[in-house]
């Protein structure tokens, strides 16, 4: 882990990720992608191509439908000797079929996936040295992807990232001074002005980002206050599964192909955050690159309105 | 300009932006681009294919050589009522010629659009609704350039944008510590050192950033301290030109096609920044995509060590 002499910003120099199946040094074409079934390995009948497996879960003929491995090319290592930056790489595996993305899993499948997130969120959360875990999805090669076969990611890391600090702290500021969770209030704002509501049903509520960073920003987060997602009931796992699998399915009526990255936004462990902090997940499509403006002031530009948007994915009143 | 209610990121909305030539809702292609002479608007003949010139540089025939005009896709305006962020966008057409890099441009071409960069910069800075301007550029589609005839960009805004307000805080802080300016010390430690050393001229030195974001980030700075552009010396802008477009060159041999930003880093307007503030140039080669855990996190991952950038690039020896 460097940083940066001026600012401080965090890099990890990994470099055994330069021999990923997508070497970094070409542009990426979907003739270089394992986009077949028979040279993919995340396939059933090729789990011997990856590192073997940290969690299975079977169905009842003893089948597995997630799987959760090393990433063979990790960014950070628990191997202390190993040199790299301090931390844990996991994949899930999503499915044993050779599917892109979460619309072609069922609202149970997929609910598995996200009890699979939660069963390794606590799985690490009783190893002191971790901090923070951080689950991502990248769909499609314009949002990162180096595999098509649906899958995401975990990276568990002994410091507090900083853009989870910068929440922390706007969080806890707001708290200090109005005694009460902003994400909550949010959601209040949010139902009441419909402006960039996408959909709310029992458990969740979802709307275009009010300062979205490109087209489409969404942001799902759970009614019922809760800092972290370790505590996702099973009820909530069906309801938000099913959620996220629509909100996918309009932002595929937008974008063809659509590609998107998914984060996780989750509270550290060991943290006094559980008043004042809101797990939430975003949902960013990615059709506009970050240009010099961007990287030199950290200023965004959306060249869409989260209001348009939020009127192109909404989900409410029989769309 | 919208700020995120929880951290307060920046983000304009700027809508007018969605009809460049470029739509973002589809996957840029080169077949999209106005790639061709024939239908290229900054090309010479198709004056009035932009809005009516800043600024023109002209050579002794009379024939523009560098045309400042507004873009014609702003992400802000001067105009208050036209309801978007308050702030100008300028697009510096950096030759006649239907080039793509500044390869293409000789020495003194290109020195000459240094020495317009800092003619709007010097334009800007006696209007005091304006705090800083940015400079980039963006080449490849890759990188978020919309067309590729060889251009460059200006935003002026109201306010200090975060990146560089991180800057000015880290930089200052040093300076109070140790009485120095944390850049020059760089400078002192990378020609020591040399193992991240790319190039150092009369005037100038280039390195790979130790904590480089993404493979060959490559930062050049003025040996002597200063911390606005507005002051380049015209013997300075021409070793400038030679010199970025020597590392240009090179990077041009590490990936074909070569995208990349370049992000000039100039002191705010009447700002006190002198002693501590040390204007640079970053070059950020586009090679690998922002991921979620890039988005979720704010720390980047590099698969290549700025070290072995460097001796890849290195003008240094004969090479």
């Amino acid at each position: 882990m460097r940083r940066d002499p001026i600012v401080g910003r965090q890099v990890l120099i990994a470099e055994d990720r330069a021999t990923r199946p997508n070497d970094f040094l070409g542009q990426k074409t979907a003739s270089d992608r394992n986009d077949s079934p028979a040279d993919c390995p995340f396939c059933a009948g090729h789990e011997d191509e990856t590192p073997a497996e940290l969690l299975e879960v079977r169905d009842h003929d003893g089948n597995w439908q997630v799987r959760v491995v090393p990433n063979k090319y990790p960014a950070v290592s628990l191997v202390a000797d190993e040199g790299g930056p301090f931390g844990t790489h996991e994949v899930f595996i999503e499915s044993p079929r050779h599917v892109g993305d979460i619309t072609e899993l069922t609202d149970d499948e997929f609910a598995g996936v996200l009890r699979v997130y939660r069963r390794r969120l606590r799985h690490w959360s009783i190893d002191e040295r971790i901090s923070h875990c951080s689950i991502f999805k990248n769909v499609g090669s314009a949002a990162g992807a180096s595999l098509e076969h649906v899958h995401s990611q975990l990276i568990a890391l002994p410091t507090i990232p900083p853009v989870l600090k910068a929440e922390l702290s706007g969080a806890e500021a707001h708290y200090r001074q109005y005694g009460c969770c902003r994400f909550c209030q949010l959601i209040d704002e949010e139902l009441a002005e419909r402006k960039r509501l996408v959909a709310a049903t029992d458990q969740f509520v979802a709307f275009c980002a009010y300062a979205g960073r490109q087209p489409f920003e969404t942001w799902i987060l759970p009614r019922t206050h809760a800092s972290s997602f370790n505590r996702l009931s099973d009820a909530q796992a069906l309801d938000l599964a099913r959620l996220m699998r629509q909100i996918v399915g309009r932002l595929q009526t937008q974008f063809v192909p659509l590609a998107y990255n998914l984060m996780l936004h989750t509270a550290p462990y060991r943290h006094a955050s559980a008043d004042y902090y809101h797990w939430h997940l975003e949902v960013l499509p990615r059709s506009t690159q970050l240009a010099g403006f961007e990287w030199g002031t950290g200023v965004h530009i959306n060249p869409l309105s989260p209001e348009r948007a939020a009127a192109k994915l909404s989900l409410i009143g029989g769309k």
